[in-house]
């Protein structure tokens, strides 16, 4: 059982992965739960809601050029029981963005999934990277 | 099964609370895997096994003057099967620092956890607080 949750939870986040690439919010977006709650990389502190999460998917993947953004994951770790999960990955962000800014970082993620009627769906996420208690600036030049 | 599996980490997180409150790093690590992978709010991208957790956790604790800091906890989730779950929440934290500097944030917080032998504990942690984009600044300033 367990293995067959952490099975499914991986295929989940490969779907994902495909849907990033090919730019596809709603293909992103199926995987959440209406009331997930989203700790993002940029504020808010939070976004309460699918509608709220998918807003900020729209507009992290509508910043980059065509082809970008590229993503790598690294180090992922999946523990699910029957109904309840998470998993826990390292990913490089680059590309370049429609400002011309390129982006090149290492973010921490971190997600929540529940089994509901049959099927994984993310309640939580939590995307970071830690920040300087010196100076208050991000990090971004942190690799693992 | 499963409201009992939340009442357990509630528990968890109380004591967790109370030994923070006291300073006592022994109580605060009591809770946690020895192969946790933490992802704190300051450098390292991450800090992997207890014992690396326990320094960064000290050092954090140690950093404040007596009495401080003050924590408060905002708008848990708390969800676990039989062997695996999760929680999530809002905490500001408050206090003056050995070095005179007052803080006073609101972090993100992400708990993973699995029961080892009928004890809950922590496998992953993820503190953060999200940056501005436009100054790569994180932001201290959001209150929920």
């Amino acid at each position: 059982m367990k293995t067959s949750s952490e099975t499914q939870i991986r295929q989940l986040l490969d779907a994902r992965a495909e849907a990033i690439r090919a730019k596809d919010v709603d293909g992103v977006m199926t995987a959440y739960a209406t009331d997930t709650v989203f700790y993002d990389a940029l504020p808010p502190l939070r976004h309460v809601g699918a509608s709220s999460a998918r807003e900020r998917v729209e507009a992290w993947l509508g910043g980059y050029v065509e082809g970008a953004p590229s993503v790598e994951i690294r180090d992922l770790t999946i523990a699910a029981g029957e109904d309840t999960g998470f998993c826990y990955y390292l990913y490089r962000v680059s590309g370049r963005l429609t400002t011309g800014t390129e982006v090149d970082m290492w973010v921490r993620a971190t997600m929540c999934l529940q089994n509901a009627a049959g099927r994984w769906i993310i309640t939580h996420q939590h995307d970071s990277v830690p920040f300087d208690a010196q100076t208050g600036a991000a990090v971004f030049d942190q690799a693992p």
